[in-house]
């Protein structure tokens, strides 16, 4: 799948707001991935269709999880968690994209252990990108240009927080990365 | 095993400002099982043992771990999680204690999923017992006030926040027992 058919596709899928916000994250990840030495074109791929799934409809997100299977503790938790892992599977069954694409789209909610470097760039990129506004997201912007890995820290821990302040449950792989990626002896 | 038995053996066995903190447990312990209906004299022994293994070398306790055993996983994470549960076994061993006593001195430190009236008590006097001192115990004190449950979720939630701001990971079991008790649909 080209770059170009992909833009169409997720012009056609997503609403106008979250196609800007995807353009944010092809911005930014071309950005990173170039700072970074990472395959320019796969972040942009990857950017292009990380939230693919993002307005699927839940049932239909569930069926999935449960025919492909994906962990079945994912219908446990929020459906936010959903779109992620749903698109990257409904992707590679659909389009030829290298694993590589397929493992930064499935992986930028959560994060993964030992996730890739272009796995890390479309997760960080999916928070930092221009038009997030949040309190905090400059400070994750220059920890962004600093180290990647940090950035990904830094994004986890801006998450936890902020469940914890909504008091919302949070997935046990989320709290796996975060303990992968945080530099402690 | 008698409170008076108990008193002298962790008067002898911890540093005189751990005890101070002790008799602290102890005195709020008693006021929630009080409060809350739950058998006091469970809940001033437990609490007048939960630390009782604090100051025992960090190889003994890891020694322990294996040959209980317990949840390999404690020995890849921060030592100071392996008092409650070490604690707990040693006590076990050596006296007479009820299981009620034992789950409580056991789960202090993260908590675990379901834990019992007494166990949530424990858990939550550790952590407002009148000598804590640090921002939001307080409030802490004003939730254990009304809500057993919500005091529970605010201490874990207060805990996490906490390492993460500290950048150290986070036990896995600290999270389940945060998902177990926060309150959402």
């Amino acid at each position: 799948m080209t770059y170009e058919e992909a833009r169409t596709l997720i012009e056609q899928t997503l609403p106008e707001k979250r196609f800007i916000h995807t353009l944010g994250v092809v911005e930014t990840a071309e950005r990173l991935a170039l700072k970074y030495g990472e395959n320019v074109e796969q972040a942009r791929l990857a950017a292009m269709l990380h939230d693919y799934a993002k307005y699927i409809d839940r049932e239909e997100m569930r069926r999935v999880v449960v025919d492909e299977p994906l962990d079945p503790l994912l219908l446990e938790f929020d459906d936010e968690l959903l779109h992620a892992p749903v698109g990257a599977v409904l992707l590679d069954r659909a389009y030829d994209l290298d694993a590589a694409v397929v493992s930064a789209i499935k992986n930028h909610t959560t994060g993964e252990p030992g996730m890739s470097r272009l796995d890390q760039i479309i997760f960080v990129a999916d928070a930092i990108e221009p038009n997030r506004n949040y309190p905090g997201v400059e400070r994750l912007r220059e920890t962004a240009d600093a180290s990647l890995e940090e950035a990904v820290v830094a994004t986890l821990r801006q998450t936890i927080h902020h469940l914890l302040n909504k008091s919302v449950r949070i997935f046990p792989l989320t709290i796996e990365t975060y303990n992968y990626f945080v530099n402690t002896p």
